[in-house]
């Protein structure tokens, strides 16, 4: 018996989320059925970051423990060969002791609006479609006032057995402008997420943008640290688990 | 009656091509099929470019002939409130005599492929995907060579009464490094083009890429002018038509 520790990537569009929990459809149902598939072997994947329903990923890290007697790179490929088109591993190692949630630095999500009159089919499950003029400036001056340590309580409850702080490394917008319109990318990384909270940040900043609030207003309900003020959610399609960093 | 000139983005995936003939599930059908549902009449959608099954598009061009009493961008929200999520106009206008096919200028296609050892699930409708390194700097040199007005019959068959001469006015390849492989992305602009000639183009010179023919192999090939030695072609879900160029 090995721990095995893998980078997956993911389209979330047709999943309920990463954990499977009692849901029958999630990313870690997937990936447990495809290691027992290869390995006749049950096991518990863990993830480092809980992705919602809808939610993306390009980077998500996991571990599990299996029995195998060949060469790494074999399960890989077998495991690869057994997921569906829409989840793969890119990489592979052992890592004895390995634990992606406990040993994690730091996770990095990306959200991607884009700004324009019509929508775009090919970005149709990438990307939150926002048809109004967005004012990118405001946005990024909410965006720069969440980097530190700070109560995030506006942006999510606290996890049971925990509370409500957390440190933001990274947090800004940048624009990219296309032919019909333009892409606001919004990087975040920080060392650990309340639930929905990247999407209810995401959520304030669009309507500062759009003009449905200001900057002022932005940080007095970040402030306020009541989550009943926090009433824009950016939907799921726009959100990608980037990449989980570790001490190495 | 006025004739309407719009630009339609769409996934391919799910369409048997652009152009209706007698296939049931094309680009063209549905654009008509919306068309009927807004304004009651029966038109023929005319496209700039003939796309493949599976092949996108974020510019294509089309026209059409209808009686619309109220304002144009009514006309374009009324069509996209129709249109399924995979296709959208982008823009609508009214120009009398235009032609999307005969008055345009140039195409230009996009064409990307994914070097890396594993596949990756949210580019697979977006992406070729070849597992072995690629030499970019051996593929430019042939993308290079096709620069210019050349017997592109090596690529295609003539169409009823024209030739395979073409006149390309840019063909160029773009490495964009990806934290597990790199988007190899391919452009090229020409007055025309032939059926399948992108694909084989990008065909030869992903064999070219990954050592299973010569720089030289891929010249003698395309100066051969005999469509049988073009054995490679590149999937369709990797090709984007990204504009259509008119002289205004």
């Amino acid at each position: 018996m090995a721990r095995y520790r893998a980078t997956v990537a993911y389209d979330g569009t047709a999943y309920e989320g990463f954990q499977r929990q009692t849901r029958p459809n999630t990313v870690q149902g997937v990936l447990e059925a495809a290691i027992y598939a290869v390995t006749q072997q049950t096991v518990t994947v863990i993830g480092a970051g809980r992705t919602d329903t809808g939610v993306h990923a390009e980077g998500q890290v996991i571990a599990f423990d299996v029995d195998w007697r060949h060469e790494t790179h074999k399960l890989l490929n077998a495991l690869n060969a057994h997921l569906p088109d829409d989840i793969a591993l890119q990489d592979l190692c052992v890592q004895e002791g390995f634990h992606p949630r406990f040993d994690a630095l730091s996770r990095r999500y990306r959200y991607t609006v884009l700004e324009a009159p019509h929508r775009q089919p090919l970005l149709r499950h990438r990307v939150w479609h926002v048809p109004d003029p967005l004012d990118v400036e405001a946005m990024q001056t909410v965006a720069q006032a969440l980097v530190g340590q700070h109560d995030f309580a506006a942006f999510g409850h606290p996890p049971q057995g925990s509370n409500t702080v957390r440190t933001v490394y990274t947090s800004r917008w940048m624009r990219a402008p296309q032919p019909y319109g333009a892409l606001l990318i919004y990087t975040v990384e920080a060392n650990a997420f309340l639930h929905h909270m990247v999407r209810r940040m995401v959520g304030v900043m669009v309507d500062v943008g759009r003009g449905r609030t200001t900057v002022e207003g932005a940080l007095a309900l970040f402030n306020s640290r009541d989550i009943a003020q926090a009433r824009t959610l950016a939907p799921a399609c726009g959100l990608i688990l980037e990449a989980v960093r570790y001490n190495e």
